[in-house]
């Protein structure tokens, strides 16, 4: 067979590092073997490796060939979590790669969940799961990151109490006795609510498995409310009550995922990195309010 | 100067006549001259012409040499609105591709506006425009259309006679009596708002001036709110309030705009389209809401 | 059980028609059982009904029980083709709707096939699938639509000729002899080249099962050359002469399209409408070029 | 006046640090005084702050305010660069939120800029700048990023070789002689090139301004062919000679900017840092292909 010239493998003398070279956006369809469940998954791949200075190029193909290695379930090999997939490609990269120190994989798909709506229906949810694993040469396990998004819904807590303020006000300069009036403070103010897309991004050096749809459960508890596609004239009142008793900044939604996540996990690793961030798609505003919090869970356990 | 082939220009015996052929996105730093001030505007621009069956190919170069000499200030050309602008292009285009019987030019920018808000601040707020012309050769004026999309605040009006009813309820339960309770009646209760993106767009042939400010007041009178780029406590008050006084779905907001069109603008010609489209990113669902309305004037006007 | 306020239903005396209002987005994962195989989807829907001028609200919640209805497999709905469920789902919309006269939904997937490289490797590659069916009240039924998106290799021919043109001359001017530079029209010249997305529809009323896998063949034919996750170096020279032989316009590939399908599919019916659409993102260019062609079978036929 | 209640400020007991929080996607008009003219352009603004454990909230229209102040011509402020006007937001956001002790910013915007063409034309060509600053309280001055992004070619150097290869053995299996074939090697031969996005961003301390225009030419020089909006035939057939000539992966543009950066600039300091990434939009994949380094200039001064 005729051999055609290795550009890539070509040797540069004074040639500069490449800190990661790779392909960008490969779909890819992934069957995950859960313990009680089949998941058939669309995802998104990232992957790269790094270069060194005295080599021209990366062998760009042999990316693909160590994800079909991956995916190829005609060789015996059995998936049973997003985070061993990564941590596997990751290894596999580096092996195949003989000239990188470094080898990196990212994913994000699609994810749909069944969920029981406030009126009483099995409904089934949309969110998208993030898988990530990088390792240097040398490393006895690639640091990996798992994680979800969810969108849900926020409502605001401040502008309820400066409506419900206004209101009383207003009933007063109508009229109304400060008795009567009085019963708006028993029950939720109108408020300016909106779509609120929240991500949860666990990242970890050890054999982990956490159930994606543990912390799915988790983030949407910290929302306002969840919402649902599906929802009947009732359930649809449930949501919004559920929510204006639930009103919260994007700042709440991060501190609650926090104390939730750290009340329900006690015993994982004290290096494990949290990445929780919350953007809500302001309905009073064109632009959109975001917070973030990154940390490990030895500093958030103060 | 050596002559490169034509391949462009080639003779085909058994082609097929190509609908539209052009080029797609486009972008072009515009300055529009109105009456009392200049606009910078910076749209994306689609093009196209028809192809007919035993010609190869289009001269895609020309169709950018036409944009260049329309936007092209130092040759004296002043264009004082976008559907002139576009109507030029659109002319220009057939005159351009002496093969062509069709040609259309579509465009759409950022848009800046000054607006007061609720508690008196001049903000910039932002919009977009949208503008298109079409012309079939011996057409004595191509048919143009100017748009605008206005991004604002649309609130449940179903949700909130349920969440109201759900609250008297409660209170009921807990003791209160029926007179106590019924002061619910007279403020709006909480009920789900979202992000609404709502656009108004008009085809037409006569040569006409609407500015494009006047449409976007009217698309923003039509929603539950406009909404602001900057709010104090107060005015983000006012918004909410603003917007529970006027729960709209989207099939609403098409209907208020299309009457207050009416309205307002009563001597434009009957064979005008016009085209409303409402869209709600639903606070308490992963989807979208929407509505729409294409029709001329005079089915408008029954 | 308490019975909520039925906004949506109210009557209006002095309203609009709506000509469509629904749901956009709503993701689901949907299972297609094809005779000799069966394929995991995860659609977007979007799904709309009309309005009469006399009814506030559509009820939307209906759509997506439609939806959940056409998908739920434990109730024994078998889904073995995308045309039969959107059919089934615009027919089962008016159902639900009785005020409707018109309904109509569309989806788009990603979708994997199995290909073999030029290298003569298994390659999973991956396109879109389009599906949409319309129904006015009255209709036999539904008329439906099924296409592929198919991203593949468009080489541009007039750059090649000039290129081919050029080089030619050049060595001339650097002493070649005529008889020694002929040798450069026995192979392909460089041209620019780039990704290229094409779109094929079908339009028809009657039943009809066309394979989307004949038509993802069908348009990677008429490309300049079809592309590969995973080419070795061999495959990769054979990709880029392929498509060096076989330089096209968009113009070129829409015409190709035409014969290629009257050609294999000589009996289908002559109302069928046909849209076909190519875009090139050019790689000599920041903006993308395009053509269309959208016609019956009976004209193409001629 | 009324005052209502500042839920922001509310004292928290057991609060978490939030890192940032602020506000994403805030398009406004910005108007930079250059020395030699005047640039309008419409950045989309990202701004945050991080925000104590004990404060309950981020007071978001301040951070509106801060960027109105910035932007008001009105009264006297002149942004004569963007890293002048990113520096001054960055410093004001401290300023306005007395509890944080951290503020960033970042805008992107579109850019345009006039080029010749290979064949002698005036053509606009369109960019992206980028711009970031973030600060500590008690540093002297914010950190600063400015950025370009450009499009332009990249052709695959090996993919040419392979292809040259492969039409040589055919011509000679054709029965043409080594003398006749051996001219190939003085032509380049066919490729697969693409669209490709490069971007180069360069983080600094000091007060240093660069043009953005320089920075422009400096990227499009690195790339196979810089890309153009506007070529007739000959033009058309020197960017694909050009880019021939200059075959490169995404790892040797990155080489090539490194190199040429240095050469450029030889007395910054040598704690900036260098972040540059190419991504080709791969014709024969589907997929796309990237490659990026971020260096300190000391460690590249090597």
């Amino acid at each position: 067979m005729r051999d055609y010239p290795d550009i890539q493998g070509a040797f540069l003398k004074e040639g500069y590092r490449i800190s990661r070279v790779g392909v960008m956006g490969l779909k890819r369809p992934v069957r995950i073997q859960r313990p009680d469940r089949e998941v058939n998954l669309v995802p998104v791949f990232n992957i790269s490796v790094n270069l060194p200075a005295d080599q021209k190029g990366s062998h760009m193909s042999r990316h693909i060939e160590v994800i079909n290695r991956a995916l190829d379930l005609a060789v015996g090999i059995k998936n049973d979590s997003l985070e061993k997939l990564v941590g596997r490609i990751a290894k596999e990269l580096l092996r195949s790669h003989d000239y990188a120190t470094y080898a990196d994989v990212e994913l994000e798909t699609d994810y749909f969940m069944e969920r029981e709506s406030p009126d009483g229906r099995r409904v089934t949810e949309n969110y998208r799961l993030l898988a990530e694993a990088k390792i240097e040469r040398g490393d006895d396990k690639p640091t990996r990151t798992i994680g979800v998004e969810v969108a849900g819904m926020s409502a605001c807590p401040c502008a309820m109490e400066t409506v419900r303020s206004m209101l009383k006000d207003e009933l007063l300069q109508e009229g109304y006795e400060p008795s009567e009036v009085a019963i708006l403070d028993q029950v939720p103010a109108p408020t300016h609510n909106q779509r609120n897309i929240t991500t949860l991004k666990l990242e970890f050096n050890d054999d982990i498995d956490i159930e994606a749809n543990e912390l799915i459960e988790l983030v949407e508890g910290a929302l306002s409310s969840p919402s649902y596609e599906m929802l009947k004239r009732k359930g649809e009142g449930k949501v919004v009550l559920d929510a204006h008793r639930n009103p919260r900044f994007v700042e709440d939604i991060i501190r609650e995922i926090i104390g939730r996540f750290l009340e329900r996990y006690t015993d994982l690793p004290g290096d494990m990195i949290l990445h929780v961030r919350s953007l809500s798609e302001e309905s009073i505003h064109k632009h959109d309010a975001f917070a973030e919090r990154i940390s490990t869970l030895s500093e958030l356990r103060g």
